[in-house]
């Protein structure tokens, strides 16, 4: 047996005694194990500095070594984070329809965990603690695959979650790390449907690809948001522009940022002098098509290529559009299927466009910024569901939850 | 552009189309198509006696020849099918939760098509007219790829489902038909992303198997059911052996059939011979542990190999324990998470059962074949999930669906 089926075989075991535990025995484990965080903290720093100076060795980008770096601050943050999660209500054993059949049978739809969750990520260590307090606290058991560059940190860090557990006298398989920095490993991971119930990948573009393609476990896709916003005819122009500078400039490295805009061609004259104005301060640089060259004669040309990109940076693309149906086509073309936005004050239009455009989150006027769980008061977010099958858009707890049927006879059989 | 990338684009086309039909449309597209099913009856007859004549030219098992072979009653049944589908109740734009956030906004989660639905399916040409009608019920478009032994058959039903669909004004690519019989031509189906937004294998083991290891695109897994029930020490026998020889023997090819019985230890010497002389008329073999043996001294004894498998057949494995917890430890070993029984009077027994079996449906007192659709008033079924995403258990429209968050703001913004 490999090292890797026996982390198979103990999660199995695990699953089933998460499975049984209370809420309060759950959410015991959780603040217990914030606590520990918190009270262990030089031990995870000490840690984090050895990755830190294993990326610095290598070369690694500035921006790379920054969201793999610890502080006392974020691992309060981790800490609280846990805090919250315990803090949430259950769902674990809901009811979620109930019905009699004529011929007596009773049948309940019950909430119940997914299981085995597999969790694969780069290098951010915090995910480790959140990535636990979400499966846990809906009932599986979790394995966890980070980025090697954050190994010593993840190992600090699930020592002190597996103490937590051991303390409350749970199993400390329920959380398990996957050390092996070998790919054959992680691939290996990612087809074992005998143990692991779902997979989720948290990460870039080029990780999520890599899980996709190469998994045969059931995959929940998270991520990549080309999200976009048009401007219709009958948009509110000043409106336009505040929701515009917030989707694309509060937060720029983030999914649910604007990264296209869509504009009626009869309000671009009005509109474009306004919105080059208000994305000055940020320098947003813009990309627009010929229909927007001609008003704002500063903007560099957008490619086939840049409607499609994703940017996660101070650029933006602008399309110019004669109709609604031409803003909707272009949209279900180019997006990411995550957030896209309308801003109008004709109703009609606004209805036309939620339904037709095909994203997780559709909006009216509002900032795709909104697209997520906190936001959505789930009070907890695992990522942003892109696919269809499961869960869409924000994933909180309910997302990571399966259900089953319970049946209650009196001796039915089938005619 | 290939020809599959052709249809990808051609069903990306027609999703839109469909998702925008109303109830009447699309009920008025599948009674029109049920009727000419029955119309043209004998081009389909014809084409399907194509089929036959080289399967059995080729040798093909005449039990494969059974299914593939159509008859005037079967087309009936097709078209029945289509029929029944169209009476059921829509279930596009159902609002599935709506809830208020402190700064306004109104979110909405409202159920929506899947988008394209791809079925991979052997040679059962009446999946071809079944497939098509829940999959366009439920919005989406659907790329079907069936077997190549039913190509003639597949290739006449399409063709009447595509004239009903231009008839009715509606696009006959909602229904495409992958007729090449390479199988480069199925692997690359399996990896259309773009295009496809679910995959579900319909048939055998090793098709389902095929789908799960090759696809990128994500499978609702069907299928496999090694179905167990446990009579417990507090178990009606009388009610226990009506149960098994139900779950047995009614049906014995079907995914629901019971193929591994556990038995308690104390109620092993009342119970087997009343067992065994119940299912003697239908000359089910009897494969059992010493436990069993030690009672029924004809019995064959159990490998371990035996409790894992979906026999299909007149074969029934047996296993003694001396708990419940050895039970469900059994079960939750061996079962492919789809339904499992325990026959008991004992109300507490019967809840931790029900509670700690891992699979999509668990029966008190009751037959496992109700693990259907129809049976649980569904009114359809594309088939039984044995995976925990998205569906589990048997899939009626609901499950062919998924759903996207509306939100209506008044310009909000994120701070």
């Amino acid at each position: 047996m490999t090292d890797l089926q026996l982390i198979g075989e103990r999660a199995v075991a695990a699953k089933y005694a998460v499975q049984l535990a209370s809420e309060d025995e759950k959410n015991s484990v959780l603040v217990h194990a914030a606590r520990m965080l918190s009270e262990r903290s030089a031990e995870i720093l000490a840690a984090n500095g050895k990755d830190i100076r294993r990326g610095e060795e290598n070369g690694m980008h500035p921006g790379m070594i920054d969201r793999l770096r610890l502080t006392e601050e974020r691992i309060e943050g981790m800490a609280q984070g846990l805090t919250q999660i315990a803090s949430l209500p259950g769902c674990i054993g809901q009811v979620m329809d109930r019905f009699e059949r004529p011929n007596g049978l009773m049948i309940e739809k019950r909430r119940v965990p997914l299981g085995v969750i597999g969790i694969i990520y780069e290098s951010r260590p915090n995910v480790t603690a959140d990535a636990f307090g979400l499966c846990f606290k809906a009932g599986s058991a979790v394995i966890l695959k980070g980025g090697s560059d954050a190994l010593e940190s993840n190992i600090a860090i699930v020592s002190v979650l597996k103490e937590a557990l051991r303390l409350s006298g749970m199993t400390p398989d329920a959380i398990q790390l996957i050390k092996s920095t070998d790919r054959a490993v992680t691939a290996q991971f990612m087809r074992m449907n005998e143990y692991v119930d779902v997979l989720i990948p948290r990460g870039g573009a080029g990780l999520i690809r890599n899980v996709v393609e190469n998994s045969t476990v059931p995959v929940i896709e998270t991520g990549t948001g080309n999200c976009h916003i048009y401007v219709d005819k009958d948009a509110d122009l000043d409106m336009a522009v505040k929701i515009i500078v917030n989707a694309k400039t509060q937060r720029i490295g983030v999914c649910n940022a604007c990264e296209s805009l869509v504009i009626h061609r009869d309000v671009r004259e009005a509109f474009l002098p306004l919105l080059a104005e208000a994305l000055e301060p940020a320098r947003v640089e813009m990309r627009g098509d010929e229909g927007v060259r001609e008003i704002l004669k500063d903007c560099a040309p957008a490619s086939q290529e840049d409607f499609g990109r994703e940017y996660l940076d101070y650029i933006l693309s602008l399309k110019t559009v004669d109709s609604l149906e031409e803003a909707v086509a272009h949209i279900n073309k180019y997006n990411t299927k995550h957030s896209d936005c309308i801003v109008t004050q004709n109703k009609e239009t606004g209805e036309r466009f939620l339904s037709q455009v095909d994203a997780a989150c559709v909006y009216v006027n509002a900032s795709t910024r909104f697209t997520d769980g906190f936001e959505f008061g789930f009070g907890a977010e695992i990522g942003i569901s892109t696919q269809k099958l499961h869960a869409r858009g924000p994933m909180g707890l309910k997302e990571l939850t399966s259900y089953k049927y319970v049946i209650h006879g009196q001796g039915q059989i089938r005619e």
